[in-house]
């Protein structure tokens, strides 16, 4: 057996998140139906990341062990051909030790969170990221994004189900970067509470369109309670963007 | 009467191109039919561009007259509600004088077409970019693209369909630009022939594939001949960017 580490984009709308279900469109669940078709055995795709539904990716990366009877560039090209129509592509493939696991020996993750500020419906990004209306001052999220850097307990930005056996992580990075009336944040991390982005997302929202004094951030953080932070901004806005390895 | 320009943005995938026709979706046809939701009258649209099939639009302009009853914000809120849940939006609006005409008073048109160069089939991208597989030499292409700048007969670069009178025309600038794996072409001209920019963009794809010489272009424009230059490049890669008036 080899183990092949891989890179998988996706348009997540139309899945059920990244986890196989039983009778429901999955990314896992479809990469294991393509393996199934070039090998005739079931094999198991592990994740770096249980992305929700919705969520998109540019750089998930998952694992899979096969047998060697294949090179590697006719396993990239059949499970794309076998993924055909469905909006997920393996943009690449390499050998990897058998020590390496895609969850288990990452790093560093980073994720994108896209807004369309503006007043008029989305079109050409509809689904592709979250439309804002009310004005955002940029500046005032900025500054109060300052103060989720470092490490918190981060119980305000944890959703129900969150499966985490503590709240306490470390956010290495906020970037915010505005450009026409599209704003991309920029989150890295090793890790990540259930949901933890998409309530930063809702939170930093509300000092970009209230008054908010940046400093109440540090209120929210330390109140550990989740009826402080804001809404969880919708899951189309989100893109698993890359992950680094050890 | 009063007189309305309007900037749309489209993604025109599932359309008929701009111009209304009979029981197909247009984006022509559906603004005349919101604005007929709005007054219970049939206000005709004139658009700047007849965009293609599959053409999207971030800066299309149109007018239309409509009686005085209405005030501005109320005219672009209720075409955006009625548009809905079309893939067209009204990202502004302004009253005009009488004389502006969207088509006959334009001064430049920018155009940008996308292409994403890899391997691996496009996900989030797909029908929003043309996808091409050989790898692209752009120092060939941005070679090859300067000896179209100018005013030239660019018979080479016209579709059979095409009702212009002259087939003479000047270009003014192209710009390519890469970023990782996505090339932008931006094109710049009073007007183009039909299926110009789609033509010129085939073309230049083969400087960027093939080791053509990038003198060999003058050759293709001056050989006035359809055949001598590439293949038309799918309408889903193309963008009608910005237009600009007098």
């Amino acid at each position: 057996m080899l183990k092949y580490k891989i890179t998988i984009e996706y348009e997540g709308t139309k899945y059920h998140g990244w986890q196989r279900q039983k009778n429901l469109d999955t990314i896992q669940g479809e990469i294991e139906s393509a393996l199934f078709k070039l090998t005739k055995k079931h094999i198991l795709v592990y994740g770096a990341s249980r992305t929700d539904s919705g969520v998109h990716s540019y750089g998930q990366v998952a694992h899979f062990e096969i047998c060697n009877h294949y090179n590697i560039d006719e396993i990239q090209n059949a499970i794309n051909y076998y993924l055909k129509p469905q909006k997920i592509s393996i943009v690449n493939i390499e050998l990897v030790k058998n020590i390496f696991h895609a969850r288990f020996s990452k790093k560093k993750k980073h994720y994108i969170y896209k807004i369309i500020n503006r007043k008029s419906p989305l079109t050409i990004q509809k689904n592709l990221a979250w439309h804002v209306i009310l004005p955002l001052d940029i500046n005032n999220m900025i500054e109060a994004s300052k103060y989720m850097l470092g490490t918190f307990d981060f119980t305000s930005f944890r959703a129900s189900g969150c499966q985490s056996n503590s709240p306490i992580k470390t956010i290495d990075s906020i970037k915010i970067i505005k450009n026409n009336n599209e704003i991309n944040l920029i989150f890295t991390a090793e890790s990540f509470l259930y949901n933890q982005i998409r309530i930063m997302v809702g939170t930093l929202k509300d000092f970009g369109t209230k008054q908010l004094n940046p400093s109440y951030m540090k209120e929210i953080i330390s109140a550990k309670n989740r009826k402080f932070a804001g809404e969880t901004a919708p899951s189309f806005g989100l893109y698993l963007d890359e992950i680094h390895y050890y």
